[in-house]
């Protein structure tokens, strides 16, 4: 099988709105193994759409576009690819359905045009839309494979997701297991260079890495004719991946690192607050993020200056004084300050130069996390060399990873 | 002029990484009134990119290639155009000496390929990479210019902007001249809407909007013989779209929300402190992202219990008892007590209900904004409904903005 996708929308072509369909469809396709040599974008407009088809149906057998079918004038792709094909567009009753009674619920009038995100070809297999009103379709001739979805990502992410990927599996007539292994304090580059060999003989497993700074997260995806068979071949490669990079190694699937700390807290019943100078309220809004934290997460400071360090969060002038505010002492005091304040099991604190320039002759990026728990007291000290802001976030990350190991140790 | 842009990487295809260097040029030919009717993508494959050239050729006369310039044995668009187009590479005297001297300085080994980055077509015009080392270039043959630049987003941002931009201005013999006008807690198909017609009729100047949660810019953009016809041309449209929403505005050009706070309170000398509870840290985390912000910005709390809102931030027992913590009265004592706990000129505080749910008889998204100054004693309710961590982020841009508002009427 050979892919290719078609992003049909005016507004990519201005710069608008970033493509990012075309790199969802694509994580897909190589994690079907479906290799796709081409993307494409084309505006709303019949005659480049219709090119476009001729030379995509000539070259791929399957052709996955997206956009295009919603309720404005503009909206083309299932009319162009009806009169390409020469096939004959339904309202598919189950959409039209759900439209119409969309339009009694919200109490607006409904204008001919909501309809035809109803429309699909009379023998076509519908993809329903979890998340919108427009139905996609997929649909075979001449050897080659169509499949029509919605422009909005997030309705067409869910649409690929429940819809599109069973049917293609079923068609591939493969089972697929995907498990998802998370990095941190690591690069993109140098993870991937670390298991470069792996990537570059993978074929079944695939391997895919995605990068967010401080985050670096491994797709591991095998096909085979049982899922027994998935598990195996994935198993050896995890164990390949696990051996090199155990130490960086924080978690699996969906989890984030906060999701984790704030579950492992949980778990153990223990509660954490934190004191934050050069992070500046980043790391507790990290916590705060993850849905229902407040049972473990009491809050914290943010001391910003030194006088506010001492009067605030009572860090002992003296060590202001002798060692500086951002140093190994300051910052086990401020752990231990709010830690106290409080009255949390765990004090975690943050100090340090984010930005460019020597402070207390000390250089940019150098960080001091102060780590506080019932059973240790320990300081970790950081060399950044970031830009201010993703310093700050790095720092931030590093100190939750080390209340997760905290919390694994106990 | 009809403008195509091709991006050449197999990590596009992979869905590896987002193709956001089509989006970044397709901006810009925009901004420039280039009409661009076509975007693909290709793999680092000379057949197919051949292939690709062919057609591209023929239907445009601006081709943008990106892609596929560095250093690396894939790295083939300059020798595939230079195959395609019949021209001699040679290396660029300035990127080649830039390259060895690049070797020299971090003392690491430079392989023949490397050089490969240095490449230009012998007659091509060469635009300079002030970020990286691979030099781009513009090369015209038969009615049809194509310009070559690099892969890496940050460095075709710089070269796109510092070295075609002026390029291309002097080619359409026009001034090109820009504003961007900011505004905030309005969504993005609102903004549209009410300046839909203007969007509808923009030739020049130009009209793009670009949008994030809580932050809408529209960027007018005018071209003319002289930089008085573009003021002049600028002036009218952005009077018409300052008629209709002046209400939403808040800055122009660079400047972020917090900037203009941060600017606004060292102008007054006046410095700030921050109570949260639902925001949990991510108002204060705005400010300390803005460099050099320590100066008036002094810190603040995140209370995210009760218990701690009454010993951490001596908010009243009694209007928690009474009122709730999520309410007017709670809102604006935190943010008294936020301003006397670090003697601050202005005290801020955020109390709300981020999730699902009803909590003390108030529906979620229901957020209470305080802001105490030496002249006011204020409250904001809003009633958001997004989910958690958007709504924590429009709360926390809404009381941002109310700071501002507050600091230009004084």
């Amino acid at each position: 099988m050979r892919a290719e996708i078609i992003a049909v929308g005016t507004e990519i072509l201005l710069g608008q709105i970033v493509n990012t369909n075309a790199t969802t469809i694509a994580k897909k396709l190589q994690e079907l193994s479906i290799p796709t040599y081409y993307q494409s974008v084309v505006g709303d407009n019949e005659e480049r759409l219709l090119e476009q088809l001729s030379l995509s149906s000539k070259r791929s057998d399957l052709i996955i576009i997206c956009g295009g079918i919603g309720p404005t004038k503009d909206d083309l792709t299932k009319q162009t690819l009806a009169k390409f094909l020469n096939q004959k567009l339904i309202y598919h009753p189950l959409t039209k359905a759900k439209i119409e009674n969309h339009f009694v619920a919200t109490k607006t009038i409904m204008t001919e045009n909501n309809l035809n995100q109803s429309l699909i070809f009379e023998n076509a297999h519908p993809f329903l839309n979890h998340n919108g009103l427009a139905v996609g379709f997929l649909f075979e001739i001449n050897h080659c494979t169509y499949i029509v979805l919605p422009g909005p990502p997030s309705e067409l992410a869910l649409m690929l997701e429940k819809e599109v990927t069973p049917y293609l599996h079923k068609k591939i007539n493969k089972v697929f297991k995907s498990t998802t292994l998370r990095f941190t304090n690591i690069g993109e580059s140098r993870l991937a260079s670390i298991i470069d060999d792996l990537i570059e003989a993978q074929t079944n497993p695939t391997i895919a890495i995605y990068a967010t700074l401080g985050d670096v997260t491994v797709r591991v995806t095998a096909n085979g004719e049982t899922d027994e068979e998935c598990f195996s071949k994935m198993k050896q490669t995890i164990t390949c991946i696990m051996e090199r990079l155990s130490e960086y190694f924080y978690g699996i699937d969906e989890e984030t690192l906060p999701e984790c700390v704030v579950r492992l807290l949980r778990k153990h019943s223990k509660t954490i607050s934190v004191a934050e100078s050069l992070t500046g309220g980043l790391c507790q809004s990290k916590f705060v993020d993850v849905s229902g934290a407040s049972d473990v997460f009491l809050g914290g400071v943010v001391t910003y200056q030194n006088d506010n360090k001492i009067s605030v969060l009572h860090v002992d002038e003296q060590i202001i004084q002798n060692s500086g505010a951002v140093s190994r002492e300051c910052a086990l005091d401020m752990a231990k300050k709010v830690q106290k304040l409080f009255s949390s099991h765990i004090g975690l604190s943050f100090t340090g130069i984010a930005d460019q320039g020597i402070v207390e002759g000390k250089p940019s990026g150098t960080v001091f996390i102060g780590l506080v728990t019932e059973h240790s007291e320990i300081v970790f000290e950081l060399a950044l060399n970031r830009n201010r802001n993703e310093n700050r976030l790095l720092a931030t990350i590093y100190g939750i990873n080390e209340v997760r190991k905290y919390l694994e140790s106990i």
